[in-house]
């Protein structure tokens, strides 16, 4: 099953998470691979370095949207590690759920091409779910998964001024 | 903050789930109380359950629309014990966030009645953050709401007649 969040609103990654734990709560092994997050950033990370089950691997932690500075090669060559880590934990056939965190924000952003995702979601186990996330997905991707949800923005408390909240939204 | 996550797609309870882990992560305390879920049914639950600092209550576990027998009067009574639950925790002021699971769903059947919900809502102190999930949220409780998400599918593997599957679903 291929699976993609994406969508402006609330919830893409949250949903990810509750998707890793539903999974890992099965007795599946999961791996998280995520781009643009510090692994010591968000709130989630202390509780999932914690289960059994779960490898989890970050790439590429600064988004030149937040670090303006940060250099595109160095971030090209991030995200091609990501997809290699992705590549190599398809080929170990032990995860029953590997989620790509953002992948969808790298490959419109030009960081990551999309024909080699597709070529490995199109040639994977069909044993193996893969969970995909991060606004403005691919239309090409869109047309190859199987289940599609778009959080869509109704309300927002950004708009109101209020500033990301640690422990609601990091 | 009050956040609703509605709509018909995928990603309203795991979002959820994941936005628990975060809270958790940032040491805060969390009340879950779910409606029309056994608790022995989801996946994630399992990992909740070995989660410290986590508070989690079940009522009117069958919903009519998986259980047609259940009768109308005591999943009335069961949602409003759930409903006194949450009062207890706002009462208690020791949760960050209490999340209430289907609650959108159980005002939609008439099961529990959306002014006494409101009221709380409403009189909570602003320190608690609540979460409140379940597809076609009334349009009082949007209209309260900081942040409302609409989990809209835009594809979904059931049409193609693929079952609820372990791990994914549930």
């Amino acid at each position: 099953m291929i699976i993609v969040n994406t969508g402006n609103g609330k919830g893409k990654t949250t949903a990810a998470m509750g998707q890793i734990i539903r999974s890992l709560g099965r007795g599946w092994k999961v791996c998280l691979i995520q781009l643009f997050k510090g692994k010591e950033f968000y709130g989630e990370q202390k509780i999932l370095k914690g289960l059994k089950g779960l490898d989890f691997y970050c790439y590429a932690s600064k988004h030149p949207g937040c670090f303006p500075g940060v250099s595109k090669t160095s971030l090209v060559s991030d995200c091609g590690k990501a997809l290699k880590q992705f590549e190599k934990a398809l080929a170990s056939k032990k995860y029953g759920l590997i989620v790509l965190e953002e992948f969808n924000i790298a490959v419109r952003d030009g960081l990551l091409k999309i024909e080699p995702l597709l070529e490995l979601l199109k040639n994977k186990n069909s044993n193996i779910n893969v969970l995909i996330t991060g606004r403005s997905a691919h239309k090409k991707l869109l047309k190859i998964a199987d289940c599609v949800t778009e959080m869509k923005e109704v309300k927002h408390h950004f708009h109101k001024g209020i500033l990301a909240k640690k422990g609601l939204e990091f």
